[in-house]
């Protein structure tokens, strides 16, 4: 099958190779000129130097991507996300299936990829829409190392034809979910206990406290995507508990590594400024905290993060205030 | 409180100190000389050679022990639990309440501790039953750093008891549960899963493929759990995932190091060999195996791990098996 990549970065040219080894015919559009020559003439990751498949193609144009095929893989910065699908929108000219592989919520909106791409997609050219996620480092996966994701779509046919089009029995097995919103919302929030993650580790605390702010976190989560519609399975699969993990304990990391600065002294500001790709976790505090005020609910860590990102508090204090809290039973906050 | 430990290991030792940080008189019996003269005489942690608080008694004595409080806390590994609690019970002269922290289930009987206490200890002498689990290395405990626990008792005042004794605002923050089987049997389970975690890291996967096998490897434990009468959020609560979280990825866990020097190539013989302390691990995928067979279970990660343990199976065909499964939607195996 031919498949068209948004987005030449890190993920996305991995994801061209694991798409390459199945035996689809890929193009990948990005707006880096050095990115695409070092796909087209070196043939090699532009993000981690290492060989891929030289039939993997790279190209400027938009227009000739999306003529290229009728499934295209979303993998640009979610801020970014809104402005690249009105250009599509104005250059396609058949029913589409777009699969997001990006992480994250808009930024001033916070809507998620599927809301964006139902507001900017006409409906003659959108085929569907499937969020492809789970705990993926592209550091592997260019490596094949074995890999797990889930493909969710309301849509059962689409999201089993993007099961079939990633899995392999090498490295990659995909599941198939029905639960947009659970995929999309837990993958978001999730880069919030990241940064939480990161902090404490940055403060000196070990393993137990990590392993205390991913359980109790998770429980945060679950309310969120309760709220928004989403299930708990989901929030309790790859794509919540299991990405959670990865994305709170890893130096590969970008949030976790911001969370780490936070916690060793350094503001939000200098933190965020000293990491070169996007951090979503940030945002994803701040949303995270708005949904808890619109939808009244408790979440304890995620508001004394908040705090911290906003300068009120340290995170000596922040910690102080989680420890302090009344004595509860395992099931409540 | 006066309160009494059974067993001067790195555990009992650690959650001596943190009775004493909270006010209480603390005495230990361990049936180790060395250990008891270091606690006593040169005030040391008997495993980590810290120091610990001077108020901390050390004794060979069992009757002394239980004579001093009628809380008791259970630190012994499983293996030698119906042996001490025999003891305790000719012993014992007044209703006592077992506090167990420790995680695994009998060799043989494949029962959880409240089963053997129940069946060794006269209904005269026993107040009640709490299991106390989290994720919790004894080595960040004795530094106080921040963990959390969860304390389960069929007996809620119990439970809140037991909450109240450990928990302070510095380092320790415990909930209670009211589930025994979800604590008891989640914890024991989850040290099968951080061996086939270990296994993997052996072989050279990476973190994507940690988080696949922790987060199906819950579902399995949870499938466990729920045919024992167990509750779900116990299983996603801190003595289930939180627990797994640091038991599967971390050097400080025996059952990780086993793992690992399986995935590298030794033998399981060999790799228990190597490990100076108890490998509760090997004996909770017998145990869950078994249980799968007897209520029809599907775990196919336990089942594949069982094969590799009894030798019938490398872990490189075990990993190939379990990605070349059938192609399944999230919710089922």
């Amino acid at each position: 099958m031919n498949v068209s990549i948004l987005g030449g970065g890190a993920w996305g040219t991995t994801l061209a190779q694991t798409l390459t080894d199945n035996g689809n015919l890929v193009v990948i559009r990005d707006i880096n000129k050095e990115f695409v020559e070092k796909i087209n003439v070196e043939h090699v990751h532009p993000f981690f130097g290492m060989s891929i498949p030289s039939s993997i193609r790279a190209t400027l144009d938009l227009k000739e991507t999306l003529d290229f095929s009728d499934v295209v893989v979303l993998c640009v910065p979610t801020k970014a996300m809104r402005m690249v699908l009105k250009e599509c929108n104005k250059e396609l000219t058949k029913p589409t299936l777009f699969i997001n592989v990006s992480k994250g919520i808009e930024p001033e909106t916070s809507l998620r990829v599927s809301e964006i791409v139902e507001e900017e997609i006409d409906e003659k050219n959108l085929m569907g829409y499937v969020a492809l996620s789970g705990p993926s480092h592209a550091e592997e996966v260019i490596l094949r190392k074995a890999t797990a994701l889930v493909a969710a779509s309301k849509n059962e046919a689409l999201a089993c034809k993007v099961q079939a089009l990633f899995s392999n029995e090498k490295y990659m097995r995909v599941y198939t979910s029905d639960d947009v919103i659970g995929v999309e919302a837990g993958g978001a929030m999730k880069n919030a206990i990241a940064i939480v993650s990161g902090v404490a580790s940055g403060m000196g605390l070990g393993e137990n406290a990590r392993a205390m702010l991913i359980t109790r976190g998770i429980k945060e989560i679950l309310s969120i995507v309760l709220a928004l519609g989403g299930k708990m399975e989901t929030v309790y699969g790859l794509s919540g508990i299991g990405d959670l993990i990865v994305t709170a304990s890893s130096l590969n990391s970008r949030n976790f590594q911001c969370g780490l600065k936070i916690g060793r002294g350094m503001t939000v500001e200098e933190a965020m400024g000293s990491i070169v790709q996007s951090v979503e976790g940030v945002r994803a505090i701040h949303a995270g905290h708005e949904i808890g005020i619109k939808y009244n609910l408790e979440l304890p860590i995620i508001d004394e993060a908040f705090k911290v990102v906003e300068g009120k508090l340290s995170a000596k204090e922040a910690l102080h205030n989680l420890l302090s809290r009344s004595l509860k039973t395992e099931k409540y906050w």
